[in-house]
């Protein structure tokens, strides 16, 4: 069992290249997972974003801190802690920031095999 | 896109017999997800437990309400808001509330293929 706080992994520079974000690997392949990976995502400061980008895995989100804003090219939806997102694999998507607060997710991904 | 809030998700009772929890799907199958599910568990009240067992795929965790201790035969870990835990395939464990509120957490799964 590897247990431990989010806030004690480090936070390092987005993959994405444009956004205004940081992550945090919590659990991942190095740990011993070999389906999928659970990171934390944060956008510190309001307005900030993830841009409009698509990958082909998905993700599964669930927000636990601030306030923002999940969109596709044909949809905008604000979410707050509690809520959840699944993106499925090719669909376009971005985050931002709409609060006072980092706004801050777990998203977990498939690790490729 | 699929997006919702995880109290709006059927609370359901555990799988597990003996569990003194309960589940909620947010994300599964059912929704197109190919590879792994989030579930949210929540264990209500002090001292009711998830009892020790052990399957054949792992278990990504992260807590998001109240206070607990994840157990296996060898080791018992304090969890709060904000601590995640990787159980592996086949490792014995179990879940305890040690606190006065609901004790929360995220948990992930593989989807069998």
């Amino acid at each position: 069992m590897l247990t431990g706080h989010f806030k004690d992994v480090k936070e390092e520079a987005p993959p994405l290249p444009g956004a205004q974000s940081t992550i945090r690997w919590l659990i991942a392949g190095k740990d011993g997972a070999k389906n999928f990976a659970m990171r934390v995502i944060e956008i510190k400061h309001k307005a900030e974003k993830i841009p409009l980008h698509k990958h082909d895995y998905e993700h599964e989100t669930f927000v636990i801190a601030g306030k923002g804003k999940v969109f596709t090219r044909d949809i905008e939806q604000n979410v707050g802690v509690g809520d959840f997102a699944f993106i499925a694999p090719g669909e376009e998507h971005g985050f931002e920031n709409l609060g006072d607060e980092p706004f801050r997710f777990i998203c977990v991904i498939p690790i490729a095999k």
